[in-house]
């Protein structure tokens, strides 16, 4: 028997005790829905989370009971976050942008026993609240909002709460790390959402690569900005990454627009700020009126980053937008895409066109590209393709009560991310496709996502799906759903003949469908869904080509 | 039951596959003992590695076996880092700087099978092998020195061992997170030498830490150059931590000259490197003979870090030291003592001040002080001594084969580190004495260290070591052995005199011995064990003070 390191486990109260031994003098800063801002400092915020720690238990919420949150991007969102876990129970953060039967869904699923909700959000909670078949208390944190506050036994309020509770003694203790302490439901383009457990370990790995220099490196001297939803994917590992680094720390509350946004990066002196393309899109027209110059890093993840968002930014405010991939079931970070000193000879346009790729692999993750049917490993050569499988100790082994098994997982235990790339010599991985979405065209494989980006190169396409449908001869074929620019005319021959230079002879659509406008999912993603139900017996009118 | 995340173990084939898969362009720069270097690619490396872990079962290894290395900082001792460990071996690097009975003691203590020698150490190392019980083979490494090879049947020879080896085949695994991966012995200063065993897990998270942007913060542009031996404690995490971040790498070899550093630096544009003070001093009145200007980080650690060193490399190249602080026992890095936005406004001469102090622990790793015979915790309020204990997944638990329980572990698992400190209110940690040095004279402690310092700046003293001497009321009182520099002359009286001013009253030594001078252990620390067994019966020429 060899001699031994301690058995210390990787669990969130670290991060907690952490934050209050070395950085009680940090700022916290939220944006409240009536455009002020609350300024608080991590000793005291600490002192809150100790007194809603023991506010769970005076709720009698289980050992491992799951507590809802539906919440904005606020300093006491970042206080669940830590009294959840820190006790044993398990922060379940609800979407505000579910479907009202999505959200009854996930939170009678996940058997939330009680949900923290802010006043300004009760007008989306409160209707369904009848329909919560486990949830006991709802507890009210008001943000100022002039929200009505129902009069219901349901009905706890959160500061009232804290007031009277005392303040959790000594350390929090939670002894294994593979212990629940968060969940998240993915957003669910087909069937309903599944739920993703992160464990205390796999959280708190996550979060430590938030720091590692090669990312996004937080450190103490930073001013960090989530504007990424604290309801996604633990708001993409900061908030914790925060606690550890000592960053102080800016969040925006329900304020989105692309003026609250930009005026709390120059006020408060941000250094990392953090969304999805959606959000740098709305801003980007505005960069040039506010001062940015503390700003280091902008990550960008969510979808694919397009190049032209990313060179908009470094044009204005000379700074790229820096590309992050992953997805509920990976914590999220599986990638990176920072340039690397291989690239330091290419072009401007070479480099952006690495920077618009996923980049490659986090330390502790993996990544291999298999064909989505034979499950055959596919080389990095940057022209074979295969769906995405991660592996590591941050990436879902199955979801919540078992779903997903056999389908979404391989058999050596490998994640199946749905997403279909290409993969570089240097491991940069280049998203192309949905695994649902790829055509089988007579045994290979055509990219709907390529094709699209062809079509939309036409200067009278707004925007364009292709989707599969089905062909007696060549099993699968494109069909191409065409919305055109205002006050445009164009024909599927002029279409097709604009597409003759640009793709294979085989990829050219084997129709073309001119459409009003493509249809859109909750979260503003293209519903192929939606098309195929439309277009399911399409009947091609022209003879075989 | 809850959804889970994939067990996926932290093991070392994590590093290796990952050098290997993103980064085998990147170089290993070694400098040999003729003075050459010799260039290497990580995937040359890779294939290496894979050639050695079949030698490895060819020479029989038992499946856990210890595998003693005998070596320089060279590519090669960087093939068994990661060889030994992948194959679920276990890397015991030998301490070029042992006594010959040392050696003996830890190599069989620890049951090397196999020792891997260089050739230009095998004059320190052959003399003793006819005493190592269980070594089978000595594998030599031709480095290119001019040593006599013996001609003996235990000899085997390095290379022709990979030239007849096949590479090992796919992937490494290691399953088991918490095996042993390494070892390494104290330098013991009283007693023998004890074994601290490093797991997978205590490795590669130590590792990740090398990654973090508010500590070294390796990334994939650096190039590092450690000076501090590999068979230091995981070189300070550097070699598995420069494999992740994909860094270049410079090996130095047998060249500890400062000449023989500076010109490695210089030439291949050294971005980070580490080593332990008396280097760093070597250096310092060469430094603006060399251009340093890629250097970002000088890492030094191993003994306190005195403020004057520091500050002259801020002076002649702007770059001021970077403080670790650890033990064989933390793997090493527990502490860093980076500047916080807290110290932003302090004078230049403050700023140094807080640099000469160890830090505050890194993330994952926690420190605590208490009185070193009540264990009670003690106050971070930069008065309050005590005893630095450690916790942590890096930290060890107990030593190899079980000793050292109970007398360097806590009740509560933490490690007694025998460094006395105060921790101001920040957590940096300033190391004030060893527990075993210090003095406790009517049941206060006196701190040898800094009545050392305040003797020291006499300035006709050359060298001074404060040891406790049994006294019949106070118990113990301090004796000062005081090395007077060359042609000077100084009495007790005057020394005394001197220090009224400076120290309490009753921390005036009770008296003074002149020495020739302070006896030093084999690594250069002052061996107080060899004063006390001179001075054991000391009696008091005077009467009570």
């Amino acid at each position: 028997m060899l001699g031994l390191m301690q058995d210390r486990p990787l669990t969130l109260p670290h991060v907690f005790h952490r934050a209050e031994q070395f950085f009680g003098h940090k700022q916290l800063i939220t944006a409240t829905p009536a455009g002020t801002v609350e300024t608080t400092t991590v000793a005291d915020w600490a002192v809150r989370v100790r007194r809603l720690a023991t506010v769970l238990d005076e709720l009698g919420v289980s050992a491992d009971g799951r507590v809802g949150t539906f919440c904005w991007n606020t300093a006491r969102h970042l206080e669940l976050y830590l009294a959840v876990p820190c006790t044993g129970r398990v922060l379940h953060t609800l979407n505000l942008r579910l479907f009202p039967d999505q959200l009854v869904y996930v939170a009678n699923h996940a058997e939330d026993e009680v949900v923290v909700v802010e006043r300004s959000l009760l007008g989306l909670f409160w209707p369904h609240v009848d329909r919560l078949e486990t949830v006991r208390h709802v507890v009210v944190i008001d943000d100022g909002a002039p929200t009505e506050i129902p009069d219901d036994p349901r009905i706890r309020h959160y500061e009232e709460l804290l007031a009277a509770a005392d303040p959790h003694a000594g350390r929090f203790v939670v002894d294994d790390e593979n212990a629940a302490a968060a969940m998240c439901y993915t957003s669910g383009t087909t069937g309903n959402p599944k739920g993703v457990v992160y464990s205390h370990r796999s959280t708190l790995l996550h979060s430590l690569a938030t720091l590692f220099a090669d990312g996004v490196g937080l450190g103490e001297r930073d001013v960090v900005l989530p504007v990424v939803p604290m309801f996604h994917a633990n708001a993409w590992g900061l908030p914790y990454g925060r606690l550890l680094a000592g960053s102080s720390m800016v969040l925006p509350g329900p304020g989105m627009s692309p003026d609250a946004i930009l005026s709390l990066m120059a006020e408060h002196r941000v250094t990392v700020a953090a969304g999805v393309p959606t959000i740098w899109m709305g801003l980007l027209p505005r960069l040039a009126d506010y001062d940015l110059s503390a700003l280091r890093t902008v990550l960008c993840g969510g979808s694919a980053v397009p190049k032209v968002l990313s060179e908009g930014f470094r044009s204005a405010i000379g700074l790229p937008l820096l590309q992050g991939w992953g997805m509920t079931e990976t914590s999220p970070v599986a990638s990176l895409g920072l340039l690397r000193t291989v690239h330091d000879d290419l072009s401007t346009d070479e480099q952006a066109d690495v920077r618009a790729m996923q980049g490659p692999a986090v330390p502790l993750v993996d990544l291999r590209i298999a064909d989505p049917e034979s499950g055959e490993e596919q080389p990095w050569d940057g022209v074979s393709t295969g769906e995405v499988q991660a592996a590591g100790p941050w990436i879902a082994a199955e979801y919540h009560r078992g779903e997903g098994g056999g389908v979404q997982f391989t058999d050596d235990g490998w994640l199946r991310t749905g997403d279909v790339a290409v993969v570089d010599r240097h491991g940069y991985v280049k998203l192309v496709d949905r695994t649902k979405d790829l055509i089988k065209s007579g045994g290979e494989w055509i990219s709907s996502v390529d094709l699209e980006n062809e079509i939309m190169a036409h200067p009278k396409v707004a925007e364009a799906a292709v989707i599969a449908i089905a062909h007696e001869k060549w099993v699968e074929r494109p069909l191409a759903c065409v919305v055109v620019e205002p006050g445009e005319q164009l024909t599927a021959d002029e279409l097709i003949g604009f597409l003759a230079d640009r793709v294979a002879k085989w990829w050219l659509p084997e129709a073309v469908e001119f459409i009003d406008e493509v249809p859109k999912t909750s979260v503003g993603k293209f519903s192929k869904k939606t098309l195929r139900e439309k277009f399911g017996g399409y009947q091609v009118a022209t003879p075989d080509v």
